[in-house]
């Protein structure tokens, strides 16, 4: 786990997506929709997880397998499977993102909070700290909160 | 990442699945249903990406990171998806779960070989070594099949 959210945000921008990541690039346009569906509700399960360890009987083990997940699809670049047009069509089901996605200029810096706090998340699981967990917990759910609230159409 | 594959299979077991974890088991049976095919999901595209690095460009850092994220599934204990009952019913789509996965002796071999699989792929990934990632993704490949093909119903 050694990307640093720098990273993510490259796989972010337009310019990468386009240019460098070529070799990335796999699937078609329905793959890829899907594929990002999944991933955000592998991180949906993860948050459940860490939620109701938080909530009630707390085991470091769990929250730790859970932050770990989180931590590697923040890295794993998923800004390849944002391909221009994809604001159309079906994954698992309809996309919800919205158009301006693509241009938006805060895009980079909603990234990197996201990673940020995903990276965090994982270094304070470690620590088996249940105060400082929910604390990262509130921090991490604001940073996937504040793309949802610019980028993801209601349903 | 230091779950080892032992605690893969234990969360795999029955016996585990309706005792220790309780405070693991989260969401409704849909929903569990629907997370564990999005992790699959997720799985899908980081071997595709892996393959896509084996078969064209070699890149490094593309295959540490999926490698990362399909270890970080592997060692999820992803066994709490899995309640009894949960061979009938509906996430993303009808779960292919067959009925004889519950209470199979053969499962614990099984996900030990793929979560030893997912581990070594990580391992293999770090070094950059591009035939040594291409012999450790065919075994991954394996074990993921041997899971499909006794578990998985065709579609």
């Amino acid at each position: 786990m050694r990307k640093t959210y720098e990273m993510l945000v490259a796989g972010l921008t337009l310019a990468t997506l386009t240019s460098a990541v070529s070799a990335q690039v796999v699937g078609k346009m329905e793959d890829q929709i899907r594929w990002r569906q999944s991933a955000y509700h592998t991180m949906a399960w993860s948050m459940s997880r860490i939620k109701a360890n938080v909530d009630g009987t707390f085991n470091k083990e769990q929250v730790i397998e859970a932050a770990n997940l989180i931590q590697a699809i923040a890295n794993s670049k998923m800004g390849a499977l944002y391909q221009p047009g994809s604001d159309k069509g079906k994954g698992w089901k309809e996309t919800r993102l919205k158009s301006e996605f693509f241009g938006s200029s805060d895009l980079g810096q909603i990234a990197q909070t996201f990673g940020g706090a995903a990276n965090e998340m994982a270094k304070v699981a470690a620590t088996g700290d249940a105060a400082a967990v929910k604390a990262q917990f509130g921090k991490l759910g604001e940073a996937c909160k504040g793309c949802h609230e610019k980028f993801r159409k209601e349903e």
